[in-house]
């Protein structure tokens, strides 16, 4: 059974972590694993000139919704089609929580403008991997311009709002807790749906 | 006054020969000249991202709508607010046109997508070069693969129906005319409302 997994989070809360621990239990199964802003030709462009430069808000959601749209016309949709997993760093949730909640866009507006990238392809489980931004901002050996305490705190707001938001798909994990625990805990919800 | 100029119409209307006529009457005025998409340095790349290869309509409307929004926040905005006169080749309802009307988007959807680019910043003038798409079609050499018959038909429609939504802006143009004729309707326009 086809199922579209994406992990969300605040930088520093072990969402690639996780990724790689999936990987591994999953190795040799039907798992699809990309990231975005990435998984295309076009979309890695996009990519570079998002991380080049510090850019309006708006043009940055354009971009993350340019990269999103080929990312799950090209990618996404075809492999739940056909019957895969896809495991995706990041989604639609980290523009809602970054350029709708942090960069002040409004969740609603950034959610409307992304209605034609996703194109109803919502994903059935989100591991909201749940950290304090303080808690975040010192696993991290320096902070970069985007991941300043209070532009932190925004998002990890924002992402409070959408786990009210979205009850049925958001699955909080507690992201302080050991990763080893925290890998157990995220193969026993995927696993739980896999076999529905 | 400030004042914001755009001009639309299928390819081979005869748009930028227009404008270049503007560059010599209004020469050594404070006119200023740009085109979509392009125009900043992120506008620029993504113009080569469009030309480059046939994209999905939303990827293209949300790539324009990026390029648009930094023109219109670092360009167009500016100059229209220390007084000037903006002159654009290709605006928004290019955008309304073809991905909306043409590529099937829908007008009203794409017009959505854009509000976070132009912000509030419309054209006060919009010069439709209105010519059917068959005689733009005997005009030009070849063409390419956007400017199939069909598709420009879809386009010119879809600026009929902008014509009607905005007649306060959209001023018709007859490109059938000879050029100088064209040129004159368009300063005696312009200067009407430069007066105003």
């Amino acid at each position: 059974m086809s199922l579209f997994i994406t992990f969300e989070g605040i930088d520093g809360s072990g969402k690639t972590t996780q990724v790689e621990f999936l990987k591994s239990h999953y190795a040799g199964e039907n798992f699809l694993y990309t990231r975005e802003p990435g998984g295309t030709e076009v979309s890695e462009k996009l990519r570079e000139i998002l991380k080049s430069e510090p850019l309006d808000a708006a043009t940055e959601a354009y971009l993350f919704a340019a990269a999103r749209r080929e990312l799950v016309k090209n990618i996404i949709k075809p492999y739940l089609e056909a019957g895969g997993v896809v495991v995706c760093d990041r989604y639609v949730d980290s523009s809602l929580a970054y350029q709708g909640a942090a960069r002040g866009l409004g969740i609603k507006n950034v959610l409307r403008l992304n209605e034609l990238a996703i194109d109803g392809v919502w994903p059935d489980i989100t591991f909201f991997m749940d950290i304090s931004p303080k808690l975040s901002l010192s696993r991290k050996d320096k902070r970069d311009a985007f991941e300043a305490a209070e532009f932190l705190g925004a998002a990890y707001n924002g992402y409070k709002i959408l786990e009210e938001r979205y009850p049925k798909r958001f699955v909080r994990v507690d992201a302080t807790l050991n990763e080893i625990e925290i890998h157990k805990q995220i193969t026993v919800v995927i696993n739980e749906r896999r076999t529905k």
